[in-house]
């Protein structure tokens, strides 16, 4: 069984990274999408709240596990028997970064490798910083996010 | 009356941004240089001081207004019944964030069209930050921004 | 009145162009539409076959003129009385180009402006020459171009 | 079973081309390597030579069928059952033209994905032109090429 | 003598920067590598740290010197007589922002050039970030740096 | 002594390509610069008259020498003795091409390092097709270029 691992902040989920987790299932038999544990980044959302968000949108999507971690991607990878890195890629500033990241991981751990896939064009303006901007303000980000991460923004800013 | 808007930091005002600015009102009716107030970004000047050093520099140039908003560029734009919204590209890096901000501009309020305009290639090294670094370290800058920046930054800094 | 220009191969208009199009007409009080005559180019359609397309599907639109002309840009801009020279962006690689004309335009006619559009993210993947590619070997291009440039593809290619 | 086509000139095969060839093979079930018949392009190998190349270069690797094909890619893709196009990536621009390429083939055929795989570093300058150049000059292409390549370019070019 | 400098953080020194300051003995008479005193920037080694890891790893290459310096890098390189600025490019990104650099210094002290040398693409993917964040995890770093660095880092985060 | 050459087509020499030729006399003890024969190349100028327009604008910088050849640039690098070839940089698409011959050229002869310099801002738009073309139809190039090789365009294009 081929396995995927579709990993960021995901503070909050996007209907972009919803795009890319959903093609991600077309690649693999099984997707793991996992919330990375940063704690250097201040984040809006807590790791359980953005898990839950995952949960709701993602958790019926294909064969699929939602999930977080703390340290290297790769030792998780290693963990629990990743074959695939995916990363979404929407622009050419994200390309050459993620570059960097695919040819790093692939020197720790040469057994797993890293694809790209696509947005959907219509999707590939949209970023989780962008998205907490546009909310916070009050503006409207119910075509940017899925209803339910529409609705928990709400909550969470105008509570 | 076509009303463009130029939104930015300024902090400081830079040759880039007033070669923008001139040229601006040459494809709009009117033109608004707006402060953008950002409560979560340090800057050196405040926004009374950044708005007083365009009034200087640029209220004398066409038909212009010089002021300072708070919240979404879309919605401010809606308030003045601006229609064109003008931005300045110096470099690659710059155009790809400005692309996705012009498409999520877009899809926020499809009425209000982005331009990109191009700065003389002669400032198109030039960028606020570059300016405080240089003038903090006592470099001159005298060549990068108008003579009453210059004046004032050196006041800020080395009074 | 502001005379903006919008010039191109246009080999065949597409959806894409189309939109830049309709857009120029927000920014200008009139804008003129001008396939440029190149010898050296090898086109599937021929000037007047263009300029037609180009009428069909643009020639109701706001204010607009839809000619062809010969020789330098901005020479052409000089007789016409244009002062905005508009043009259409899709990706990075297109803006680096795009970049470099401005500022030579600008240098052999400093009175005229460059301003650039974005196209919608649905059209930023569209050119000619891949709808020329895949019209070729009987591909469905009537997503990508309009109705007229559609029918004529066809007829061209398959009569 | 999940089948991947990877197709392109191949004129010839090179280092980077194998390398995202084996790659290709971790993620699917069968890659398809196919040669991209252009009767546009002039090429210094003829289709049967490059598809002989490739298979004495490919042929052993996982679950692969080495062929040729005419017309839309994406025709082809269904006529195999293919359901995910492999590109390899080397640098920015390649990327920049191989997005519009993906977003146009998802347009004309949703149900099949692109995905990008990332060379070795040690092979991201390599490309077939290049290839051809050195050697056409007598230049030792020895360490860009699987063997077989490099004696058969030795054979077309000095014999 | 044609002195050049090369200057950065450091924090640490990573096999792709070894790999640039040995490039740049081959260009100059004199390497003058110079650790950056920025007291904004937070660092995991301190300037003390960093210069001895330099020392002990670049000491014996050509005809160096390692030291350190505070304020504008030009007013440096006025100081001490350099003529060169050498900087390293790994990405696409580097560059655009490298460019400006070269321009904003170029245009505070015009005697002085900036050249470009390229990393080996074995080291392209390297950063002092990426190292810090990998070790600091328990990732094995050792590949990435030299080995002094190596066991430096082991003892910093791990004592 | 250092020996840097400058290697192109020069078809023909701007201020741009003037500009980085003079830096590079900077940098080396001695400069070649080089006239790249092409045959597969269709070009304006013959060699001939692009080596002596070079030898008009450039013959008495520095300690240079004016030459032409064939084949590949490092097996003239060896014949005449270069330890750094020179190129010039004014856009990300140059540079991505450069960045893959630097390490293609490292690859074939290692004891030859690639050095980029950056052209003035002034002349970071301006490309030998550009002036050709803008010549063609009678525009102004005598700010893109010598005044020699001004003349010399005239001469050619309207005798």
């Amino acid at each position: 069984m081929r396995i995927g691992i579709y990993a960021g902040s995901f503070d909050p989920l996007t209907n972009g990274h919803l795009d890319i987790f959903e093609r991600a299932n077309v690649i693999c038999d099984k997707v793991i999408i996992a919330v990375a544990k940063n704690i250097t980044k201040k984040t809006l959302f807590n790791i359980e709240e953005r898990v839950e968000m995952i949960k709701e949108c993602c958790g019926s999507v294909g064969n699929s596990e939602v999930t977080s971690f703390n340290g290297l991607l790769i030792d998780y990878c290693r963990e629990k028997g990743v074959s695939v890195i995916i990363r979404g890629i929407r622009a050419i500033i994200d390309f050459d970064y993620e570059y960097a990241i695919a040819l790093l991981n692939r020197r720790l751990l040469p057994e797993v490798e890293t694809i790209f896939l696509v947005a959907n064009s219509e999707y590939s303006f949209i970023s989780s910083s962008m998205v907490k901007e546009v909310a916070g303000y009050g503006g409207d980000v119910s075509t940017l996010v899925p209803q339910f991460v529409n609705d928990t923004l709400a909550k969470k800013l105008f509570k």
